[in-house]
């Protein structure tokens, strides 16, 4: 095992009902004037968003709206927030959403008490030099891991750039995980929802620190528990254990413990960062297509950790390099014939004509413990597979 | 999955040469006068104890030192240990020790801001009304879980009693686990915390709770990582990997994960803490007496399951009451062999002659999810399967 620090504050509140809780909750956590945060209308339709606010006002919270944020949350939604926060004197935040809603918000609740343009912090032109404001979430969608981390992912259209930070100070105070509040997801969220919990795990899995049994267990649980769970809420989105199971492990996923004494590698996040924010390709999708065509380049420098997880997480007796690459086919059968989720570059309209583009952007990258490197040539030859 | 509330915020700080970071850490989070506290002399021999002592002071902290923690923690340690906190002003603690100079120290945290006896906390005479002082450890025995939770189990001699509280203020604000530390433990005292790991996943395992399988899996992860290193530090207490792997499995097995959604049982550590409050039995070795005895009566009320921990962390094929058996079998044989730890009440000298009295306080506790009930015929009948 690598050394390791690990601090996870955030209050998880799982279970069913326990959106009842929203009200105290806040009160407690995020002072007496809220910036509720909402995505493009499905909270609002549902209800949620209204049930919420209600629970809001009946503590004697003062709200303030922002709805709309994107499946890509941009930039300018981080700076209508930021401008909202001031005007009202917003003292907490309140996401009610997925990843996106959630990530916004903590854009909003990091540039609030700093003058200038937002962007700066995810540009790393800066870093911030003041606590950001608290934040609390009712998830809707299992899959960020953002409810209970300090991550924050966001896009910026006018450069198709998509950028991530963190910060200590926007681990969420409290998180509610209410299974209820996912049954409604529409099939393709909750594939690429699924999707996005795997590629969590699979970043911080393909390592080579030798002697990490704990978080290789862990990791190995949270994708057996997703691929067991994963064909009940496709054949019964209403299917509330199993939506429970899938909740709670986007959460373990992204929490720290996979990656504690490990090395994470997030290579494939970053170029899938690329392709949603220059093609505004979901970011789900993303995942579904770099992924293979990463692993069927990696499995080669770190094989014994491919035949491992084609054994223990998808059930394939062998060794050797026929075992590894038979785990990498079973995991593209789960995504196209359990998720329907394309796994070609083409099931995206992106062509060939965008590979040197691509490989350009995704050279750029820096990841830290890639397991192999970014380089142009090999970005442009990891698209290619992927056409 | 039944509801729950997870939130630790304890700082874990884990690796080799992490003790180095006990200064900044304690200034940081402890306040400006320090009481350090910890056991009969191991700490004091091993040089730990002037290394730390420096280490404070040289950030210009105060210190007061309590030594002498007895194993088993006394009642009457807490009350000295109050008495200095008053008497020197002190705003923090730093255990440097195991469980019991831990569990100490919290009781130690939480009585200090109180006047009363300490005592009542632990006797629910009655309830903190202040927040405990601030604490820190360094940990020296993988065993406890106690670097990473609110509870505290304190002795008080005078009645045999031996008691547990939790309060949510006495997480620990920093825990440094440092495997270096831990590669001096006595094999005897190596053993009894390898048990003392296994019981406290037991005790959050074997419950009835349907459709858990995020906290079945890290449970079933933790404990085959602590067989798997068990002979690799009883063999060669050096193994600085080994000792790594049982350290963080110590505090992940109860950090609040593994029992995330199921139920916990405790009926074992409870008729185990009359053992040691009554006898002086070590923790280790009373938990080695008790589960094996109580799994063979629990197993048939809940098959499945102890045929689950058989097939998935013993190894061992097949179902029905067969491969249940064989399982408890394998965890008798991994004790005596492996461990070399005594399984039957005789192995610590206790005979017949205390069945009634033992069944008589037994079937005074009052656990919240037992898997049976703890009548004084059941717990009788488990002990007297245990001469």
């Amino acid at each position: 095992m690598e050394p390791f620090v690990y601090q996870n504050p955030t209050k998880l509140i799982f279970g069913e009902g326990k959106l009842d809780t929203v009200g105290d909750e806040a009160k407690a956590a995020l002072g007496e004037r809220i910036l509720l945060v909402a995505g493009k209308g499905s909270a609002r339709r549902s209800g949620l968003l209204a049930r919420v606010e209600e629970s809001l006002k009946a503590v004697g919270l003062g709200v303030t709206l922002l709805e709309g944020v994107d499946p890509n949350p941009r930039i300018d939604t981080v700076q209508e927030g930021v401008r909202l926060v001031r005007r009202d004197r917003l003292t907490g935040l309140l996401a009610v959403g997925g990843g996106s809603v959630i990530d916004c918000a903590k854009g909003i609740a990091l540039a609030a008490p700093h003058d200038g343009d937002p962007w700066d912090f995810y540009s790393r032109a800066r870093t911030a030099t003041k606590a950001p404001l608290a934040l609390g979430t009712v998830l809707t969608l299992a899959a960020t891991g953002s409810e209970a981390n300090g991550n924050s992912v966001v896009s910026r259209p006018a450069t198709g750039e998509k950028r991530a930070l963190y910060h200590p100070g926007l681990f969420p105070r409290f998180s509610i995980l209410d299974p209820v509040l996912t049954v409604t997801t529409p099939p393709d969220q909750t594939a690429y929802g699924i999707v996005d919990i795997l590629s969590h795990v699979y970043e911080q899995y393909f390592h080579r620190v030798p002697e990490t049994p704990l978080s290789d267990g862990i990791a190995e649980t949270v994708m057996r528990t997703v691929i067991e769970a994963a064909p009940k809420v496709m054949a019964d989105p209403g299917d509330r254990a199993a939506r429970g199971a899938l909740l709670w492990s986007s959460t373990v996923a992204l929490m720290g413990l996979v990656k504690a004494g490990a090395r994470g590698d997030w290579s494939c996040h970053m170029l899938s960062h690329e392709l949603s924010g220059r093609y505004d390709t979901p970011h789900g999708g993303a995942l579904a297509v770099v992924f293979p065509a990463w692993m069927r380049i990696g499995c080669k420098e770190n094989l014994p950790r491919f035949v491992r997880f084609a054994n223990r997480v998808w059930g394939i007796a062998g060794d050797g390099e026929g075992a590894a690459l038979a785990g990498i086919e079973a995991m593209e059968r789960f995504y196209t014939n359990t998720l329907k989720v394309g796994i070609r570059l083409s099931d995206y309209g992106i062509g060939a004509d965008r590979i040197d583009e691509m490989a350009r952007a995704g050279a750029a990258q820096n990841p830290m413990f890639p397991l192999f490197r970014l380089s142009e040539e090999n970005v442009a030859r990891l698209f290619r597979s992927a056409l």
